[in-house]
């Protein structure tokens, strides 16, 4: 088949780094037009990475016949809206997390997707880390017999502004939700309880806005294994991403990548670089994966790697978590969406 | 001062690993009876050590008025009443772990240690393990800050008897209480609250008997500080002992020393050495050093690195763990122990 | 200013290599014409990657005005006379190792681009390896003080088919050629002396062929500092790339990077991936930090970070390590060279 | 059989080193005397240690018939004389390294061990290291199968004093030896070239007394491999001790071993733990295991792990290398000792 037609809507950095990944990193697609409310920010886009059109209007990207799929890299109170327009315009989607904040419509955008028969996939990007990837298939191939404890361990390099704070679904729904994705995905199980204990450790204004800026969640899987998951909004050390799935067969360890290998060892001990910064740096390679695997998935008529349920289902432990947090007690994920079917 | 006289009561695995420490490896001391309720084994004991008295009743060694101090070295339930018995005669009192499994009879023991002004130590053996150690002496240096987050991963190699999980308290009150002392050890801060799931997933045995075989633990620290623990009963790679503890300026990190560094590189990846296999291996060092500081904090009359204090919060902090686990909820330490004071 | 235009001369493995990079991951340089003597390759390389213009002529490119640079990306032999005429051209030239296989054919082509003041940019691309530079970096901010000893492990996954060990020059100016640029990049310092050993012991059409497949040679550096060097075509876990630089203030250790962090233990003990496979996959990243490395010395007229003279030293020193090899004694560079003048 | 009863000749460092291992680590055995040629020192041991006997002639302990073997712990020069005559009263033997520095006393002294028949131990403790010895029972149980190349990296923390290195035969006497002994463990194969260089990097004063403090020697084996060897007298970080084994099938890398896991990670990067500083402690238990070999070998009645033969090889290997060092020529170990006879 010749190469996909590429609509890009929304041209802010995150879109801006799928839109460079897509150009120079990924074959078999192109981006024929990107929009932005932002008509510079569109045009800017255009110019930097040779895309013919630039458009202040997503509509006139759904509407596009040329174009076969979208990515949608708005802000995300946008993107169920934008999900379903673009489902209902026949168009394949790969949408960046959070599908939403609220269930309902979630539920909605992933009914039209249903109705439309067209394939979405969530921006999960460490489903594709080569590091997380591995231990994944080993699990799947059985090197450590059933699982029976998760551990993972995540946390930013410096908190985001208050003001992002305020509008973001607070730090299970916009951070944690990462990590509630990669239980799901390493332990191929689903979550039916967690208890969330989180504290006001770095930052007062975060505290004030009613989040908390380092949390730990017990997970209780539907196998009967069990989870632990803590968060920090803060190491100065850089970003901090490792996980372990124990089994009765063995353990598997993810560490941290580094930026170099390179150890200088003097008289007071050795010495090695600290972590990548952030998630750009760190995740790169996972981007580019993601996105050669929702080319790969279209050519080739195959589900996604990362569903709508699996865009819906950690915003449930979201909820589930800032409950359990509230009201200091395990939560149930069926007493946050009673229609959930684990 | 001349060398200090020690009585060991009790000859099993635990107190004859002591002797032998006592006799090659500490300076200082002297033992010069063995007692046991089995006379064989004091005996056995006596001639493999060079250890002049073999006794089958513990009161001769403290009647002895040689005698400096004793190890307390039987079973559990006859630790506590062996402490008061010591207490009251005198003698310096190194006892393993647990004090009691009720606290009225821990309390009771420490207030007759108390009154008589002796000195006692617990063996919590895993405060003088090196790594352990070093970790605790970054954080009291002021190197990460202020705590923010705990992290102890501890795993046996395999389960114990059904007939010892029995009479052994459960998981919570045999496993993890060297985890909740390393908690208080590494964050030097006390914890008032904990949340403990759990499952049976190795040995449907200890299920029958009311106990679990994998645990994991939440615990809030009074300065606000979160801690997450993980246990199981069984590791098929070894005797897994991991910490870290993370802080406002960076994080320490514990991992498990192995028996070798040797590395094998094939066309399959890279191979290196299980685990040590358990705990005699893992902490023989440890052990070494705790008797080491026990004769010194006795020449010295300086207080024990391991106080019958610390010796009673991790019992009432097993019993906070078993009743949350119990009704799956938080469970406040002052709820089991209104009195404790932290 | 407007960006830079390349013209590549050469379409194989490495001339598309750098081809993909300078299209896909660079910026402020842009291919406009391809040349290879076969014109299918010239072609299909050209429509990989949307340059303009395939031809079967260096010549014309060579002629055309508005090509600023060239990439001769050839076989070794046509290396100096592509040089020579591109400098007289006026064009700036980045050429792959080795400039040529005999030093009077070398000094020519040097003498040229002098005389043309082109900036001419030799392929050792293991310097833009961020761990490589990042030990160098240590060692010329002083973190070890003055060097005292330099080791480099060095191997391949596989040998190379005998037919191209006939023409490649043999293990020290084919391969080694790389370790004798890496230690004058370490060391910040000229190697006077080397002594060989060599051996064949993978596979004796190797030897059949005069050369080895197992190499190891001594250094004398100019401040009196010493190296160690070994080779081997063939590790079977994969493409083997360490470096040391110890000195009197303490050591600096290059360790293999790993494709992923993943580690699994089991009963059996804890196994990791094996290392990456080959050079485009260990050195990518190397890779395209060398072009634009080489754009950004054009745009800024600065000097190139690997000079002609740093691409006729390590000639010399395979020529060294031959005749070393040959007799079974320490030979001197300026035997080889009387005009080198280190 | 009853314990074995040991005679200690030499109450210096080493010495009193075995004599508390034999007492406090060792089954089996007990020391009955001590001798040094300083009285006080043989009485000092014989206090700290319970020795029964302090002696100041070792013909004493050699004609004393209880005693059924020696540990010759002297100085160097003493070493011949006194393997003969507790050859010739009939004690097996445990000498320290080297048996002597020149080649027909050493030879005089094996041939009256071997005329009467005791068992004669050399004191290369670095065989008894768990991580070397590991490594050489991957390499003897053909899991790399044919070896290919040996590195030996060896360096002390600082150098000795002027007038040790005046006595001392060298660097390739004194240091390489224990590398040399190491080469032909790991290799399970006998060196039949060497070539060195060296260099005084460290302290001037050595080079005035006609040796290096840094050196690189290059092996050539019988089978065809290669070895390299670097050392240094001064490495800031402490004592470094490692090696690899590569071969046809994989490559064994033996790191150092660390006094503990711990690492910070802070702004700055991570950070751990110096070395081990020297010997005692680094080989700390291969002093124990190599004492515990040797009494299990006379009580079994099997040869001992490390022949006289393997002490004496070493000497001839460091003679070949100040040889070469001497003239910059490799040379042939056979060039030192024409009835070597590898």
């Amino acid at each position: 088949m010749g190469s996909i037609k590429i609509g890009l809507i929304g041209a802010g950095r995150i879109g801006r780094l799928h839109a460079a990944n897509l150009r120079y990193r990924v074959s078999g697609a192109e981006i024929v037009a990107v929009a932005d409310v932002f008509p510079e920010a569109a045009e800017r886009c255009a110019q930097e990475l040779s895309i013919p059109s630039a458009l202040d209007d997503p509509r006139r990207i759904l509407d596009d016949p040329q174009v076969d799929a979208v990515f949608i890299c708005t802000s995300t109170d946008t993107h169920a809206s934008l999900i379903e327009q673009a489902a209902e315009a026949g168009k394949n989607i790969f949408c960046e997390k959070p599908i939403a904040l609220d269930l309902p419509t979630i539920d909605r955008a992933l009914a039209t997707v249903k109705r439309a028969g067209v394939l979405l996939q969530i921006g999960f990007n460490r489903r594709f880390d080569p590091n997380f990837r591995r231990a994944h298939d080993l699990v799947a191939g059985g090197k450590i017999g059933r699982p029976h404890v998760l551990r993972i361990t995540s946390r930013d390099p410096e908190p985001p502004p208050p003001e992002y704070v305020k509008v973001s679904g607070g730090i299970f729904l916009d951070m944690m939700i990462h990590d509630f994705d990669m239980a799901r995905y390493l332990m191929q199980d689903d979550v039916v309880e967690v208890y969330a204990s989180g504290a006001v450790l770095i930052d007062p204004r975060i505290g004030e806005l009613g989040d908390v800026d380092t949390a730990v969640v017990t997970l209780r899987f539907k196998s009967g294994a069990l989870g632990l998951i803590d968060n920090s909004r803060r190491a100065v050390y850089g970003y901090d991403q490792r996980a372990e799935v124990f089994g009765e067969k063995g353990t598997i360890v993810v560490s941290n990548p580094k930026p170099d290998t390179t150890v200088l060892s003097g008289s007071e001990g050795d010495r090695s670089s600290a972590l990548y910064h952030f998630f750009t740096d760190r995740y790169m390679d996972a981007y580019v994966a993601e996105v050669k695997s929702f080319i790969h998935t279209i050519e080739k008529g195959e589900p996604p790697l990362v569903s709508g349920r699996d865009g819906k289902i950690p915003v449930v432990m979201g909820y589930a978590a800032k409950l359990s947090l509230a009201e200091n007690r395990p939560v149930r994920l069926d007493e946050i969406d009673p229609g959930l079917n684990l």
